[in-house]
């Protein structure tokens, strides 16, 4: 090349108005995802934190059994996204983690987010593909998007033992990022017995009984939920977590100074919510508590944009909606429950807490 | 609701490196993806920028034939998206577009990207479920996506007149946005006589004939995508544009002064592009030159990011990827050209220039 001349920046020199940078990102935001999705499934992050020094990307095509074009591209696409790092030595380049892809994006990591993503990659992002449709009919895009019924949601989430123990891993690996922020947003110390109503993997009882040591919590769920449970998530070593099988719409609820209940009322409609608490509320002791783990609405509809997502994912995958602080506090208002507040972790989910008069 | 205190701030108070918000982000880029998808597709913008005020979610809902519920969500989420301002009078809430949307998602606008989020939407989404596939196998996945086979690339893009035509639209869409940056990126008017191989749509063709008042342009293209061309896109008045049909790997290419080559050689392999560029020298006038137009990855593969997701999809679309400005160098040098340059424009597609001596 005789000579080389650059016009203009990376960042571009013509205003923003004249051209539609914002725009086009989110027209990419289903690359970056996916770029992140297979990179993970494909073993790449693994493959590295294994290793003791960097790696070449013949190297790694061969570790994860991929073609050496494809792993280029996508370590390259990697390294754009600051998953990687660069190493030159020799003309030849060696590739490495970043400090967040290792804790975050590798299967063995404690906090990882591989199970939530492989969810993501292979059931919602399917699902998606028909949120035109979602948005149209007002209801959810099981059906076409899997060719499962969906009146029962349950039912369609846990299709097979193989889908309930990938949504059960995906509600596990929320709670390894946000949990303790979420269980200590309010000093749930008073309440020594805890039932988390649709408990599922137990991953919030096992934060809970981490920050407060004299509680104990029965993890409510349905019967097949809970035997998964036993066998994928919750050893004998958890003494003071115990289980309760049932349909907490059906079945009567065991006692309890705090019921629990993360991430359920967003799968409902609002009549069938305040079915759930007013249960709630009879089964509740005097004295005792509710506390809702959400991620809240903004009041004034201006965001979180992440939330204001979430709702049309419910829409596009459930019968429910995300919900402001004020509408979750008007659901426990309607049932009985006063002196509602609720906190802001700054992460996805936050909490609310309404207490039963003793 | 009694009271209601906060912690934290929506920005975190923990440290970035104790929460992955990053992949987090990365995580949900296609459901921003898809929510700009859908809202164009159910033309929400279209109908707010006809209205000569705000709009209810109501009256959105009826105008795009859509549930209530499920256009409130949709709004919400563009809000969150800074695609639309909210606007409260009395308690209630009406939507208007911002100038971004209504200049680039607007189906009317002459710089309107709603052919490309069609495209997008409804072509690309779906290729890239397969993308660890394509990854794993080093080929593209038009056959698990759309069931057809892909021996012949552009057989398959055109495998019905309606999927050409998006295709065409396609492009077209992308040259109103960054069309005029690229021809003006050199000084082409020594160029009189130029021949635009693929030059499909002819949108590049109008903004050369815009930019130099005193060049022609001849659209080169199979015969099919000629017809379609002068059909939908290229109408008479355009008395500087005229149309060649053939296949530019076999048929004989008429003589110009400067031969653009806009996208195409990223669709082929390095032997591919050596065959149609040593194609092109012969044709070309002494004096004459090429020009290439093509989004360039950096030399140190640091980036742009957008152009190596891009040379992915090449893979998961395409026989061909993305190249640097020295590689697309090389394959004009092995063909005979000399004083090879290129300019980055700061906006997705970039130039380069080689010339054939006299």
């Amino acid at each position: 090349m005789a000579e080389s001349q650059e016009t203009g920046s990376s960042e571009g020199t013509h205003a923003a108005d004249t051209y539609p940078r914002k725009i086009l990102e989110y027209m990419e935001g289903f690359l970056i995802s996916k770029t992140v999705f297979s990179s993970c499934e494909l073993g790449v992050f693994d493959v590295l934190l294994a290793s003791e020094r960097p790696l070449s990307a013949e190297e790694i095509s061969q570790a994860i059994g991929a073609s050496l074009d494809g792993t280029q591209r996508l370590l390259a696409a990697c390294t754009g996204l600051q998953l990687l790092n660069t190493h030159q030595d020799k003309g030849r380049v060696f590739y490495s983690n970043t400090e967040q892809a290792s804790v975050y994006l590798t299967r063995s990591s404690p906090v990882s987010l591989y199970q939530s993503i492989q969810y993501s990659s292979r059931t919602i992002y399917l699902c998606w593909h028909y949120l035109t449709d979602a948005v149209r009919e007002g209801r959810n895009q099981y059906e076409k998007a899997f060719g499962v019924t969906s009146n029962d949601l349950f039912q369609a989430l846990y299709r097979s033992d193989e889908e309930m123990l990938k949504f059960m891993q995906l509600m596990n690996s929320i709670w390894n990022i946000c949990g303790k922020d979420v269980v200590t947003a309010f000093d749930l110390s008073p309440f020594k017995i805890i039932c988390d109503l649709g408990g599922c993997s137990g991953a919030l009882a096992k934060q809970c009984t981490s920050a407060y040591l004299e509680c104990s919590v029965t993890i409510f769920d349905l019967p097949k939920v809970v035997h998964m449970s036993r066998k994928h998530f919750v050893t004998e070593a958890d003494q003071r977590i115990s289980f309760h099988e049932g349909d907490f719409f059906k079945d009567p609820l065991p006692k309890a100074d705090l019921y629990i209940l993360a991430r359920i009322l967003h799968d409902w409609t609002d009549e069938r919510c305040i079915e759930l608490l007013s249960r709630v509320y009879k089964a509740c002791k005097p004295g005792g508590a509710v506390f809702l783990v959400e991620a809240l609405l903004h009041e004034d509809g201006s965001g979180p944009v992440t939330v204001q997502l979430y709702s049309l994912n419910m829409l596009v995958q459930t019968e429910g909606k995300e919900r402001t602080a004020a509408q979750y506090a008007a659901l426990l208002a309607a049932v009985g429950f006063t002196d509602i507040q609720h906190r802001l972790t700054g992460k996805i989910y936050d909490a609310v807490l309404g207490h039963k008069e003793t």
